[in-house]
C-alpha cells in the first residue's frame, strides 16, 4: 500500500462541500448548466452517453422499446457549449488520489479530441474534483498537454501542489453550487493576455 | 390532396445527387465531419439520441447489456462542434413537399436551443435538403426566426423562391460530397459584413 500524505484540512471558510454532500461533481455541473441556461448566461449541455441499438420493440403505436443495446465509446468529450461567444469544451473527472491525479485517468479519444478544440481556437479543459482537499479545479489544456509530454518519460500525473499552481481552483457558493464559469472567465482571461 | 407544382429540373452539371443516391442528409453530414475531422478543418460531431436506461444485465464480466431503455426528447440540435473559432450549432431536415418547407418540422426544443446559440454569438442554422429541387440550403437562424415571426399571423411555411433567395446552396462534391462547411463560410461571411 502507498503511503499518502495526509490530505490538507478543508479551509474553515468554505460552507458548502461537494464531498460532504456526497454528490457526484458531474451532477452539479449538469445543475451549474442549467442554472446558466435559464439566466441566459450559457448554453452548455452534457452529450448523452452513446449507445449501440440493437432490438426495439413497440409494445403500443408511437412508444418504441428498446430491448437489446450496447455502450459505445464516445468520440468526444461528455460537455460543450457557447459562453460569450466562444466554443467551451471539457470533461469531468474525480480524483481520489491525494498526492496526485493519475494521466491514466484520461481516455485517448479524449485527449486527441481537447487537442483538435484548443487548435480550432476553442475553450479545452478538464475540471478535477480533487476529494482530499474538497476543491473542484480547471486545468486548462495546454497545462493538460504540457503533463502529458512529461509522462512519456517521466512523472505519469500532477502533483497537488502543480494544479494548485497552475489550475483555477473553482469557489463553491449557494446558486449554482459549483459556479465553473467564474473559473472559465479566469481562464479566458489569463489566455487571452498571453 | 394539394396539387404541387412540378418540380424544378435537376440542372445538368451536377453530378452527384443526394436524392439519387438514396441516402439520407444525415449520413452525408456525418460523412463531411469525418472528413473534416481527418482533415484537420473542423472538429463538429452528431450528439448521440438521449435514451432513458431502465434495465440493465451483464452477460458476461465487463460487459453490460441495456435490457430495457426508451427515446428521451433531446434538448439540443442534433450536431455541434467548432470551425475557424467559431461555435456552430445546426440541426438537419428533409423537405419532401416541393413548394414550401413546412415550419412545424421544426420542435420547439430546436428553436429555443438555436435561439440561445445565436443570443450568444454562435452561428446557428439548418441544413434543408429539399427534395424537389435536390438540393442542400444553408438557413441562418436569423431568418428562420423571421419566418418563424410571420408564422403567427401569416404563412407557416417558407416557400421555395425564398429559401433560393435567402438560402446558401451546398455545392455538391467528390469529398465530401455534401461540403457544407463552404455554406458555412459564405454564410459567416454575409454575417460579418452586415
Amino acid at each position: 500500500m502507498i503511503n499518502y500524505p495526509t490530505p490538507k484540512k478543508r479551509p474553515a471558510e468554505r460552507k458548502v462541500s461537494v464531498k460532504n454532500r456526497g454528490m457526484r461533481l458531474e451532477k452539479l455541473i449538469d445543475e451549474a448548466n442549467q442554472y446558466y441556461l435559464e439566466h441566459d448566461l450559457a448554453v452548455i449541455h452534457k452529450k448523452p452517453t452513446p449507445l449501440q441499438v440493437v432490438g426495439v420493440s413497440y409494445p403500443s403505436r408511437n412508444k418504441a422499446k428498446i430491448t437489446e443495446a450496447y455502450y459505445r465509446t464516445p468520440s468526444t468529450t461528455d460537455y460543450n457549449g457557447i459562453y460569450k461567444g466562444a466554443y467551451i469544451d471539457f470533461d469531468v473527472k474525480e480524483n481520489r488520489t491525494p498526492s496526485s491525479f493519475p494521466l491514466k485517468n484520461i481516455q485517448d479519444h479524449q485527449i486527441k479530441h481537447l487537442d483538435g478544440v484548443h487548435h480550432h481556437g476553442g475553450v479545452a479543459f478538464l475540471l478535477i474534483h480533487w476529494h482530499s482537499d474538497e476543491t473542484v479545479y480547471l486545468l486548462g489544456y495546454e497545462w493538460l498537454k504540457h503533463y502529458l509530454k512529461r509522462s512519456e518519460t517521466g512523472r505519469k500525473s500532477i502533483r497537488h501542489d502543480e494544479i494548485q499552481s497552475v489550475g483555477f481552483a473553482v469557489k463553491e457558493g449557494f446558486a449554482p453550487r459549483i459556479d465553473y464559469l467564474k473559473a472559465v472567465d479566469a481562464y479566458m482571461e489569463k489566455d487571452s493576455s498571453k
